[in-house]
């Protein structure tokens, strides 16, 4: 009698998942898509005997142009998926390179996430799927058997913005049980993003963890604040609830960032073990955090050794209204005379923002600021982020 | 020139929302859905020109029966979009009490996420959308502009299994700011979840911190550990990557969680502020973490003043097999006469539980272990689980 009842509640239990989950017809149900296959191919598979044409949208095929407001650009690629009599739709990719990769279905026109696979994240307003080749940088970016940092999701009280804003921290392993203080560097996302972003498409956890293990990057804490300034927290985090994500909001790059950057330095400074000098402190963001890191590190010309720009938007803007603005050339001086140990500039040859960063190491030779320059294939993409902070991080607090 | 430059960038970066997101016709960009309206109404809106059906389903709707391996069971109800010239497809719900809700769409019999909405969860395999009804009890669900708790997201090492294993811990708004040691509550999931499933599905995070603003719940640790023994960390967190979720876990349920539980008390109350007694801790689980509860509170007879038991599947099981299981009844008198504060139990009338809970309460009677007891509409859901915790949580540690 109690096997008996044991054995129901077995069978009530698997049945949920089939009832309350996914509605699946059987065939559906042992799917496993995306498969990344022993000579690294991935097999993506998609069950729909109705429909007329199931593609695959993903970065790793190559790329096609795409119209937008100001002409052709590259876009995700495209390609068939091929149906077999069950209905079925299969394709697989020829062997990748390891890396972290992005894909969607699209469905009869319509684009969609991956019904058998969970592992998604937002972009814009919609959810992509993603999976992970290793045996290259890509084992950089998984979760491995090593010490784990602890991830805290902090709130800290901005005066300058008048509100309660979400962080996040990353303290390395064995922060907890030691009494030693830490290095810091503030690590800030682009356009788009929040303070969620690094730790989700750019993995800046599993980075940390891996080389630190590794023993390539010092133990530090990593700072992820959230760059908006019209945002407490990232969608769906804050008291604005569950709305429609926009990509760039207002007011994100017309100096109040900058202004109060101060308030989170603060905070950190005061609720965990860091050692609070110069000599200590690093900043680095891509894109739109680019420009604040720029910006940032020269309107308090004598807070950070390390300046790390990603890809950066340096670009002059016209919203740009904010005092932090004013005599950008003396400030960029008074930081060369204090001094910094590194000024690490990178950028793909792709980026439409290349040409801005030629601009700005130009400005940069004619007041003196020695930098660092590194050039990759590629443009303004999470993959060479990514790989931004696997370079700069080991330059930092040696 | 320089005016020209800024719009210029401007410009690109609203392009590449649209070029590197979703691939959108013009009359998608402004779609919302959902929409909440004023009037408790919900818009659902869908752009599928080349669609021939369109439905909702959706936990709201009138439950339809299922067949599952052990007969028909109530599953989420489904209703049709109407589709309208321009081919964007559209369903306007009832107006429907406060509550936080889930939802999906079924596209020429293909069940997809709301391409629209970046707001989903993990739910099995698939990802199931979320919205929020305020005006009630789902206000406390939402981050209202109230002081914010801090998540941490640490690694504990547990001995017992010999792995590093994730945990989510909640510290209350002022922690960081106060000496103070605090009580603490242990919150398990049930089977299908993991240490996110509390913050994600059960809004716990905003459950406390909206109670504890509100006076109603006393400032508490709280913590939401992994209980399938064979993961280091949920899906997608730990050392085996992205897979393909299952439901029921094995060896989740033969004593191994409950016999190593210790290893997560240690880690806690050496690294946080606690008040390391009895008279402050608290013990709750909803269905196989119910199980759990039941099981880890009598095995440490004298560890916990409070055991929350939320639709727990406390029944005999086959695989029970680990000395954890041995002298119930005897361990159940020796932890009524340790004495506790409370011992509550609640299930919703529907519940396939509801049978196994009745055996169980009869079993306390005999013993005379005295219980609080709860009995709610509705059944084996995470609705009633969130209701469990804004009644529970108020009653612990006064």
């Amino acid at each position: 009698m109690q096997k008996k009842a044991s054995l129901f509640i077995f069978i009530f239990l698997l049945g949920l998942s089939q009832v309350f989950g996914q509605e699946v017809p059987k065939e559906l149900e042992n799917i496993i898509s995306p498969q990344v296959n022993p000579d690294q191919t991935v097999t993506f598979r998609f069950f729909a005997p109705k429909a007329d044409s199931v593609h695959l949208t993903a970065d790793f095929l190559p790329p096609i142009k795409v119209m937008s407001r100001f002409g052709l650009v590259d876009g995700p690629g495209k390609t068939s998926l091929t149906k077999d009599k069950n209905g079925l739709w299969t394709y697989t990719s020829k062997p990748l390179a390891s890396e972290l990769y992005s894909y969607a279905f699209v469905v009869d026109g319509i684009k969609m996430a991956d019904p058998n696979s969970p592992y998604a994240l937002r972009n814009g307003a919609s959810l992509t799927n993603i999976f992970i080749v290793g045996k290259g940088v890509g084992d950089v970016y998984k979760t491995n058997d090593v010490p784990h940092g602890t991830v805290v999701h902090g709130w800290y009280s901005s005066t300058g913005l008048n509100m309660s804003r979400r962080v996040t921290i990353y303290t390395p392993a064995g922060y907890e049980q030691s009494s030693e203080k830490y290095p810091v560097l503030y690590l800030l996302h682009g356009a788009g993003g929040d303070e969620e972003s690094w730790s989700a498409h750019g993995r800046a956890i599993q980075i940390l963890d891996n080389l630190i293990a590794q023993g390539k990057v010092k133990p530090m804490i990593v700072v992820m604040p959230n760059g908006n300034v019209i945002q407490d927290a990232g969608y769906g985090y804050g008291r604005d609830g569950f709305y429609k994500p926009e990509f760039l909001l207002p007011r994100s790059m017309n100096g109040e960032y900058e202004a109060h950057f101060m308030d989170i330095v603060n905070y950190v400074e005061k609720n965990f073990r860091v050692k609070a000098n110069k000599a200590n402190r690093a900043i680095a963001g891509l894109s739109m955090g680019g420009f604040h890191t720029m910006h940032i590190s020269r309107f308090y010309p004598n807070t950070f050794d390390y300046v790390g720009l990603f890809s950066a938007a340096i670009m002059p803007r016209e919203d740009a209204t904010g005092k932090v603005y004013n005599q950008l050339d003396q400030s960029l001086k008074t930081q060369k005379d204090n001094g910094l140990k590194l000024y690490w500039i990178a950028i793909g040859k792709d980026d439409f923002l290349y040409k801005a960063n030629v601009d700005f190491r130009k400005k940069l030779d004619e007041i003196g600021l020695k930098y660092t320059y590194v050039e990759t294939e590629e443009g303004h993409i999470w993959k060479n982020w990514r790989i931004y902070l696997t370079l700069f991080a080991p330059q930092l607090f040696k």
